[in-house]
């Protein structure tokens, strides 16, 4: 089913480079997935027994394994060695600095290992390159749910008529600080390859949130006019929002473009009304200004449409009409597509091996238009003596004695 | 301030590289922004006048000017051309596919744009590497808040009592989509550095989204056990949710880890009470399942002492025991703490040409603990004449006749 644990791999874009992850979560533990389906052989150190997110829901309702880990891990080798003892160090350490022109590159998110730090590994291997995801930029920790409120991204999240802030049930910045490092640890590679020089780069989750807000301008906004009111379901900026249909389905409609916008009026049958309305406030809808500033008359006057309508028959006519919308849907929903064969291939079915058959994620990186193929997750530290074998030259001899010594996992 | 325009950069990761980017809205622009944040000589194409999201909100309250594009587009050239007339389209894809090894690298998301397919490109310049963003994998037009309400994530959000889904403010999968685009391009590079091969890579947000949600095990989760109830601002799996305080201050806890969950017992004085309550329950609290499966009975028997306690005393003693929390914030509250030096330094503030004293962002990724300099967005056009020249050698008659032909903008 697929060749992305071997350390070959073709022409795939990563092939050729070994990458040690010592990570739990979700960031780090994405970041390495991203890499394993990209080409890389990605090995994942874990301590005896797991780390703390190894039975994390949700699980198996069969077996009680994680699917969770199993989706994170997938596609990478499980070393388990008891990184508590100076014998499971040591191993940790040889690995990650381990030599080869594609070796010498770390992902982790360890706190409170000083003996995994950037400067214990540069005095092994000088050209490593560490990519050390943390929570504060200080050091002290945060996770998702923690960063989103510090934010402010809860306080402007759901229905405007209610104080009370909502979370997000999404880690986003959790899986765009996963990203973010595989895009650091690449371009730290390109520097290595250029100059030699290896690299000591970390990624604080709080800096993550903070930046992606900066980004959108959100903050200089808000400095100049205040805090923005909630919206609920609008877009902010232009005119996007939801509405409910008769037979109690709801859509999602956007109009960003002029075009956009004149396929929504058109659609809903509300060019006259829109027009006239369009002169009595002296506004020009085709600036996507002004469709924001008046959208709730705007939805006011395009929801009789909807609420005329079952859904399929709104659908139909909106997307005749070439309007961008989406319909509100369950998970349920997505995995009944999923079982009808009507799902983006980016998803597929794998036998998990301590599972059995689960819904798992290519790539969503096309190469050649193509999907990669769809990897399961090794059971914890079954790859330990096969890596401790290959990469640092351990005998069996060698592997028994650290298994006798409890160094080493049972996988 | 700066050195993120110039081609040259010093020992940055990315320097030496020359990236064109022809994307609008989010996600191509912020890879864009990334790349040029890690050195890279980043040429935006611009049609006449801008693409249409340059007057997107927020918009500078002074200048008119919109904040958003501002900083999306932070530290790249502009090159403004006529992409509808047979010259300028000439000179994107020359542009595009100009020699040289650091060269032929383009992000883009045009739709319905032919003349810049890969085929076009990889025409000129075999080796070219192409990421280009869409919607739907077919093709069809997708954004962020249409792909969201189509993975379920917005049924999940929002107050338990509550039916009507809850939609992103933050456009995460968009910025999600933008990380992975500058991952497949650093890893594209890696394989024409092998191969000599460019590639054509594709990524569709609506993959994006789907992938993300799988990675997480949710599908399958979803198919074993049926839709998830909504939680409110509970964590899923584990114990995580907000309380409020006696001053209508608000704040996150999140107990993933035994010792975290310990040091919250003993922060609220509530010890006792749950191990008593564990033994009635014939739970074992130290168990995430087991307190996410009591998370209410658990929430209900803290909430007391938060409610008899201002913020900032909860606060204090919740840090003393080393409880994993975090306030709910405004986005003025950031401001203010930016205001007054208190902010983590990946925020800082740059005098942005047509607008002025913006809150802007480094990059999140600090290379030897030091964030990199930040930049400004180019005015519209700005580069034109200068990146012409520079990389088409074209001389400043044939500049000036293209534009009087009206085929470069005016900037």
């Amino acid at each position: 089913m697929t060749n992305q644990k071997s350390p070959e791999g073709g022409d795939r874009p990563l092939a050729g480079l070994r990458i040690v992850e010592f990570a739990s979560y979700v960031a780090g533990p994405s970041a390495g997935m991203t890499l394993a389906q990209l080409g890389a052989d990605v090995i994942r150190i874990d301590p005896l027994g797991g780390a703390p997110d190894y039975r994390r829901h949700p699980v198996s309702r069969d077996t009680g394994e994680s699917l969770y880990w199993t989706s994170l891990n997938r596609g990478k080798r499980s070393v388990e060695v008891d990184v508590r003892s100076e014998r499971g160090r040591e191993l940790a350490l040889a690995l990650a600095t381990a030599p080869g022109a594609g070796g010498g590159l770390v992902v982790d998110n360890a706190v409170g290992r000083p003996w995994f730090s950037y400067e214990a590994l540069a005095a092994r291997r000088p050209d490593v390159i560490k990519v050390h995801i943390g929570g504060l930029p200080g050091g002290g920790p945060a996770v998702d749910y923690t960063v989103n409120t510090e934010v402010g991204v809860t306080d402007l999240t759901g229905a405007a008529d209610n104080r009370t802030p909502v979370n997000h049930v999404l880690p986003a910045w959790d899986l765009l600080a996963g990203s973010t490092a595989t895009t650091a640890l690449l371009a730290a590679l390109r520097r290595r390859d250029r100059t030699g020089s290896g690299s000591d780069l970390r990624i604080a989750l709080a800096d993550v949130a903070l930046a992606g807000v900066a980004n959108l301008g959100w903050f200089s906004e808000v400095r100049e006019r205040g805090d923005r009111p909630r919206h609920g379901n609008f877009v902010y900026g232009t005119f996007g929002t939801d509405f409910a249909t008769a037979d109690d389905g709801r859509v999602m409609v956007v109009a960003l473009t002029t075009r956009q916008w004149h396929a929504l009026c058109a659609a809903t049958g509300t060019a006259k009304v829109v027009a006239a309305l369009a002169e009595s406030l002296g506004a020009d809808f085709t600036d996507e200004a002004a469709r924001y500033e008046h959208r709730e008359t705007i939805a006011a006057v395009m929801r009789p449409w909807f609420t005329a309508r079952t859904l399929e028959a709104a659908g139909t006519a909106l997307t005749e009409a070439g309007v961008l919308w989406s319909r509100y849907r369950r998970m349920s929903d997505v995995v009944s597509d999923f079982e009808a064969g009507a799902a983006s291939p980016v998803l597929t079915g794998v036998d998990q091996p301590g599972i059995g058959p689960v819904i798992s994620a290519r790539s969503p990186i096309r190469d050649g238009d193509e999907y990669g193929t769809a990897a399961t997750a090794s059971a914890l530290g079954a790859d330990t003596g096969a890596v401790l074998s290959e990469v640092l030259g351990l005998s069996d001899a060698e592997l028994l004695d650290l298994r006798k010594a409890g160094v080493l996992g049972s996988g």
